[in-house]
């Protein structure tokens, strides 16, 4: 159930049973000779939107563009800083909790997100926490990302073993390949498994990490792994959020 | 080609060849007991990818909630603030700018957009201005809202004349039909041509509007206008993009 | 009426009358060989002056500095960032608010401004929509150009017909020489009508339009123009003041 | 010489002669029974434009609306929180310095601005202290209140003695009805003298002096005694502006 | 070696051989009714200056105030929001990337800063990774929390299992008792190990935690175990420092 | 009473019987050769701690980096800037009146502080005052430079005469002397007293005082001196904040 293709009027009897919201975040970055710019906004646009149609959940637009400064030493990277995601980020909220949701549950795709999405929670949180006698809405956000679980993370290590690496990993590629099998490319990759290392900006970055990748191997990424890793993806989470916005 | 679906590689070969790219721009806001919430956000994404095919341009990922305030009272909708909306544009031109894009057109689905689409492109502006000896890269910005062209407004007038209205406009709707045929509303409405007028905030827009709709009848949608209204927005824009990235 | 020339009592009295104040708003920037600096300015200060005498309505204090980003190559040329220009006018407007004021007629002088305005228009009205149980007080704002009704329009056809242009224009030069008969200014015009165009920033402006005319030939302004503009203006503007307000 | 009423080639012949630039700064704030909501604005505007007359200086158009937080329980004030007017004198240093402005000298007509300036100052300065490498231009700001130099304490002292206090001082009536002598107030003052003290918020500082004024009887002020103290300030200020740009 | 406690001049000559220095940063947040409220910013300091006397490192001042909104419903508590942590984080890098500090190791007592940190660390690359050819500096930044390694967990789980807990925990506790042997405070705690659970706003954390602790039973603190947990915290993050700064 | 050193119990007793705090505020910055780069914190700590234990008052962490960016070409030198130190004791203020604080007494040991905290004040009041009807509770701000009261002017001029001067003067070297002995430092001050002159920026200023003194022999310090000022500064500042908190 995206929230794009309701009309008012649906969302208004939703509110009536559900006070939820799943909110897909990812980011436009590169991902490796292999790898989309896109991948991250896909795996948790098409996750999301397999946990909504199971959990019966509105979807809220995917946040396509996130905090990826370090990769901006690759074409088509794009950025938010983090002061202005903080700022989106309170919008958003802000926006829905003013027709009475509640529970907003970030399903996220990028690694690079999570500390200024936490960030903006607290700045969220921080506005009723300074102000008690206001007329603010107390809400929950709660963040996830798609390959944080037990059944993710296992199916992966089967698949992928150490080449599964930290970025442009052969999961997300695959997830990418199984949503759209038309864009799938090939390159050789030299080495097959990319070197492993931390970071800092985005010149630091292309030094370290010449092609992009992180520790991974993005060649091994299948469109039936990718349907896997999807599937699990989406039990679990769609477990998570049932439980999360029944408590 | 959506930037989504392409390479670090794929985008750096294209910069050999143009410095364009198209950024479709939307909003989250309610249309009307029949107009789906996501309908400017949809209008934007398609036309602009149809035009990235025939131009054969670059369609970066849809900004899909944009400046909606006045529609606050409906469920769904959701706004940015215009100082957060300018703050991400600017960080998103300065992204791309990075990487030697330097025509940025904003294809807009939104009226609301407008203003703060245009003042951002100041600020953006305004940092070179301000700072002549500095490194920053000289880009230009472009708005056009799809629906803003001769032809578009002729077959416009042609299928609805009055009825097109301001707001959650046949026109609008018969092209997410097109796009989404699975996501078809219906519904009465109450009068069949909604009330014209001005309005503030959010209050002040649902005691005028009470269904949402401004001066259209939304109900005279069908698929198939859709498709004659999207051809003739491609054609027209992709001639636009491409004089405009040529000049 | 100028509010700076009337006590704190004298206000208070007004309020029990009239809930509305016009604001002018003008621009400090080169408006060509002949044309004043102040030109936006000035023409906003003295048509609204007219206007708050006819109507009985108070003036704030002119906005003398706007979005003038394009003009900075010229020397003399100030400009807000539009996200400093929104800041300013939020603070303009929540004050004159909670004295009761509920109607901002912001009577404007140039081009540049427009979309900042309406932009810190849709900033200030978010604040009440998205905190719709709060105690701010709903406001109107409206935004109407000195230039941009029929009335002006006709006469400034009449007067310079193209010669008219977009910038530094004969219609508000002489409006200036018309206010400030001891500024008049003249030099030789080469081109006499200055060339068309559209612009980025403030080195892509200079570029196109050397001496900083747009379209215009101001050489063509008088004084006695000024007087037929001037008179022109205040009755139209005025009227729409006065049904505005009343509405 | 007002900017406002030079065109950009003027400014740039003065510009080969002169690095500075006078800029009036007042408030539109309440000033008591008699005294006018501009008078800080007026009486900033009128000596700076007396300086500029016998200084050969450029007069920058006057900022009208300034830090005046603590009066907006009274009708007809307008503030600028201090973080918005430190971003605005940031915006405009920045656009002067551009052409080849060195020394800006603000004059102030209200002692609320003070602290505010002092920290914008300081927020100019820091854009290149931290940036030591970069294009930024130095630039020295100067700020100087009409009334504080000995000739003008010395004649408000003898016209005035204690009545003269601290707010709606009957010195700055003076000085608005020398420039406007057509809008001079009288009201029955009670008590004659106004209170002392010290005051926080808006409604603290209406709670403590109920008319407005403070520890001033306003109703001593003449046109004359305007006249005498607009010559003193004008005389001292000029040569304090013409040793500080020489130096 | 506290940078508070040496001369300029003595910066200078350290600058000549490490370009790091240490800053702790904790917070003022209530630590249950036996917990100092000064209790991670006590943790941080103590340590960081025992690892600067180790390691002949700098150690700048303390940042005392953290992000605790969570906190805010107990009296003493202080928070900075997210996004002014940030900007203070921003400004103290840049001031000392000035001066040719390079590494800045990030010295934390407080789990609830991580996120902010990170985030604020995200922000100062972004100004490079934006601007490429600019002046701008490389730094590297640190984060490391002085309970988050293996001797300090070992030692932890040693002395107090499960009763650790994560809020007010026995063993930072014991820290501040350690270093304030004089402000060790005693009190009945019922029950004697606090509630887990997640939380939100300052409301939700106070209905969850009555008397502030998460998990915990403070009580089990001894400034003997301070003293153990001191010095494995010392020299753990002095080998981690020494190694990351020799890199 | 330092606050982190009360539990939350402590401090929720404290506020049955005071509404007051002290908030010690310095600075870290050059003090020339002999001055310790933590002086104005030092300073503004210890005083603070002393009227803390003489006046029962409870003493908030000190805020140890202050406005200093004229000092920043000196190594070891930390500045916030305005907005920035606006925006956090916006948030400490915020977060102690939460807990029905309403006294907040900064005492402060950097002149350079002083106009952006009065800026800072103004921000805060700002809320209420353009707020009126909201919840935001009224507080009271004061702010005294220890050094600025009769007693300590008056020991410092018979101790130090005209080579007390305004920058690393020996009365605040001397008070570091006292409550830092270990830290005591000698250098050859040549000249001995160092050059006066007004400044801007980081360069203006060295280029004006090359050893980082203004008007000062810092070299006249003694420890013995340190508490004698001490004493008088506590004892007067104790004075002040009682009969403030009484008022």
């Amino acid at each position: 159930m995206q929230l794009q293709l309701q009309t008012w009027q649906e969302v208004e009897v939703y509110l009536q049973n559900s006070r939820g919201i799943i909110l897909p975040i990812g980011s436009t970055e590169q991902h490796g000779p292999i790898g989309l710019i896109g991948t991250d906004a896909i795996c948790a646009e098409v996750i999301a939107r397999g946990v909504g149609d199971a959990a019966g959940a509105l979807v809220a637009p995917t946040i396509a563009v996130g905090m990826a400064q370090h990769h901006l030493d690759f074409p088509g990277t794009m950025t938010m800083r983090p002061s202005t995601l903080i700022a989106m980020l309170r919008d958003i909220v802000e926006s829905l909790a003013r027709h009475g949701f509640e529970r907003f549950y970030f399903l996220n795709g990028h690694g690079g997100n999570i500390a200024t999405l936490s960030a903006a929670f607290s700045e969220i949180y921080a506005g009723r926490s300074l102000a008690p006698g206001s007329n603010i809405p107390p809400v929950k956000c709660r963040l996830r990302n798609w390959w944080a679980n037990q059944d993710v993370q296992a199916l992966a290590k089967e698949l992928y073993g150490n080449a599964e690496g930290s970025h442009a990993t052969p999961s997300e590629v695959a997830l990418t390949q199984f949503a759209y099998p038309d864009a799938i490319k090939s390159a050789i990759l030299d080495p097959p498994v990319a070197p492993w290392g931390d970071f800092t900006d985005a010149a630091d970055y292309r030094s370290k990490f010449p092609d992009g990748r992180i520790g991974s191997n993005s060649a091994l990424a299948t469109p039936e792994a990718g349907r896997r890793l999807y599937e699990a993806a989406v039990a679990a989470i769609t477990k998570d959020y049932q439980s999360w916005t029944a408590g």
